[in-house]
Order: structure tokens, then sequence, then C-alpha cells
């Protein structure tokens, strides 16, 4: 089985082509360009290295979410377009799980990215068997307090809110540094949480690939609060 | 500091660009071909992707052993040939040293490569601090007995020798799985392990950058064998 992987829900992208067990190509790439121009040649040099086209493909994962919504949407985009003519199914890849699924070890890991506005998109995750232990969501960095006094430690923090995580709660006893550079939301991560997906049923045709935003964008925000003052003016009157 | 990382010394061959402690760049490539062919166009895919030239690298790595004869020669010459017009300054890193700076984690993770004929090359680290606790070897996978009941636990065995040491140890107590998709050598492991290389001062400039194989090659061997069966049919005259 050959499994086309990619994320961009964050400040990095990373492409992974998995076939069975073997990782046979893995690219994570932080340039500071725009996904909308990193992804599509990342995808092509992957499949082009491999010996590969999209109709070698059998299963496209793709991180849908929490992240970036501009990010998101590229990701997805893409996938259901490569996706679609051929009707392969899609994994909808949750990014803390493709953060979780990129470390092997023992103990917990919290994939943790920057969700801006003082607040981190985390999860948990059992590091030896990726079994989830929290809900992804959207949260002040200092919510997760309670969690990372009472989990299995040691606890390593990934992703690009691991640095904030780090400055919080680098000194707690059990938890384990991870170097910046090995905190990276890995390709292959992506595809090892798309391959679960599979083994567990849950992927879905390209027209049902949808992103999970886990809050409101910022556009969405605004207008909540201009109706809402609005309101209130209207009741002042 | 940019220092750009690559390694050819097994199957598969990596490329990382590392910017401080920022990983801009890194591939992963088990495509089969021969690293003469996938070596250079992946240090032009990773240059072109962070928008950068070889003139813009302070320091470059590559693993100059213990590893395929072949391997190791092409990723050398293609680093000398890039360091030595700007004489950057070079890391000889340990093949082993690279698959150990690739995980984050705590207790001991041994590198460990096909080293065919029934042996590997294999070294064993600490995994929080990197510290190495064995010097590079090429031994029979069964010699590690002595040290995987010994050493510190979890233990975990990465590189493309791990999955035949886990299949002899696998059972032992403390033993933990490594999922073979990220038991893969990492271009981020070549250049944190280049990186640590250049903080202890132990860097070179490029005309002494050397493999270091730890064993004869298939010929040199071959002729030793036939000399001595030439010694010994002498000696029987």
């Amino acid at each position: 089985m050959n499994i086309l992987a990619v994320d961009t829900a964050g400040k990095t992208a990373s492409v992974a082509i998995l076939r069975d067990d073997v990782l046979l190509y893995e690219t994570q790439c932080n340039n500071g360009l725009t996904h909308s121009e990193t992804l599509l040649p990342m995808i092509d040099t992957a499949l082009r290295t491999c010996g590969m086209t999209v109709a070698d493909l059998d299963l496209l994962g793709a991180t849908n979410g929490p992240g970036s919504f501009t990010g998101l949407r590229i990701g997805l985009s893409v996938i259901k377009g490569l996706a679609l003519p051929r009707q392969i199914p899609c994994a909808p890849v949750s990014t803390m799980a493709a953060l979780a699924y990129g470390m092997a070890g023992q103990g917990t890991v919290i994939g943790a990215q920057d969700a801006r506005r003082g607040q981190v998109y985390w999860a948990a995750f059992d590091l030896a068997s990726h079994a989830r232990l929290t809900p992804d969501a959207a949260e002040p960095a200092a919510a997760l307090a309670e969690f990372v006094q009472n989990c299995k430690k040691p606890l390593f923090f990934v992703g690009d809110g691991a640095a904030l995580c780090y400055n919080i709660y680098g000194q707690v006893q059990g938890v384990a540094p991870c170097p910046a550079a090995l905190q990276v939301l890995r390709g292959a991560g992506v595809a090892l949480a798309a391959k679960a997906l599979w083994e567990s049923g849950d992927c879905v045709p390209p027209a049902a690939l949808l992103p999970d935003y886990h809050r409101l964008s910022q556009a969405e925000r605004e207008r909540a609060e201009r109706e809402k003052q609005q309101g209130e003016q209207t009741n002042a009157i």
C-alpha cells in the first residue's frame, strides 16, 4: 500500500511517501514561503524521486486540523484535487496525531501548535502506543498545567508550539527536553497516522475530506464581536 | 550559522539544512537508486527551497563511517567538492552519532546499520544527552547481548540494522519498539551531530575530511585471504 501524506497546518510543510512499513521519502520544510508555493513542488519532487505518479497511490493523507485556516485549506485542496479523479481514499489526520506519530519512545507526548492569541492547539498521546489521551483543543498554554502535573512521565512537547510549552513547563519534574530541530511535524508522522486511520476504517472519499478548525476564524470572530456590540448599542437606545 | 548535512552511509540518503537551532529543510530518501544519482539533486533542491547557495553555508557535515564503502565515498566526495573552493569547515559525523542525534527521548539508543556478512555497525548513546556510551564497532548482532542486558532502559534501536537487532533482542525486558518508518537515519540527526562537533572544536578543513571504514573492504579482505592461502601453500611445499 502506497500512502502520500502532507501537512500544511502550521509554519512548516511536510510530505512523505510510505510503502507498507517502509518510509520511501520524507521532507520537512520551513522556508518562510506560503504553503501554496511550496506544497505542489514538494509533492512533485517526492513522487518523481520515488519513480511514482498519483496512479500508484492507494491512500492520500492530510492534516485537517487544528491549525492555520489558510494552511489547512491549501493542503486539503491539493489532496482533494489529486484524489478526486481516481476516487483515492483520503485520511483526515489530526495535526496533533501527526505530531505524536512522528515520535517513538515511552511516556507521554503532547502535540502543541502555535494558535496565536496566546493559545496553543494541543492534545496528548501515549508515546509508545500513540493512543490518544485528550481531545484536540485550542486553549491558553497555561490551561495544560493540570494535565502536565498528572500525566505519565517522561513528558515531551513537539510542534511549533512546543517552545511556548517548554517555557512554561520545562522545569516540572518529569518534563523531558526535545531539541528544537526534532520538534518539527514530520511527514512520516502524517503518513503513520493516516495508515492507522486506514486500519481502523476511518478514511473517507475525497469529497468528504474536510477541515476541522476547532475555533472560529478571525473574520468570524470579528463579525460576532461587531454584531454583539451592535446588539448592545441597540439595546441601550 | 547555516549547516548543510548529508548522509549516504547506508541504503537511504538524507540531506538537511539547519540554521542555528531551526531545521529549515530535511529529506530522507529510500528510492533504491544509487547515492550518486540522488544526492546532488537532493542538495540542489534543499538549497533552492531555502533560497540559499553554497556561499551561505558555514559548515558542511557528512557521515564518514562506518557504512557502505561506495556510499561513504559518494557523500564525502560531494561535500569535499562543495567545501573546497571556499574552504568551508567540515564535520566528520559518525554514522552512529547521526542516528542517535535524530532521536529525542530518555534511556539508551543504539544506532545499528546493516554491515552485511551477518554483522552490524553499531554504537550506543544516552538518549537524553546523546553522550556516547560505546565506540563505533562492526560485529555480529549477537555480540551486543551483554550491552543490551546491562544498559539503561528503555533501549531503542534505529538505523537500517535495527530490524535485525529487534529480531534478536525485541523480547528483552526494557527493549522498546520503534516503528520501522522512524528508524531511518535523519538528515536532522546528521546536522545536529555536526553542530555538536563544531561546538567541541572537532571540525576539519575540507582536505582532512576522510572516511573511517572500520573494517577492510571486500577487495582487501579477499586479497588478504588469497595471500594467506598462498603463504600456507608455500609453507606446505
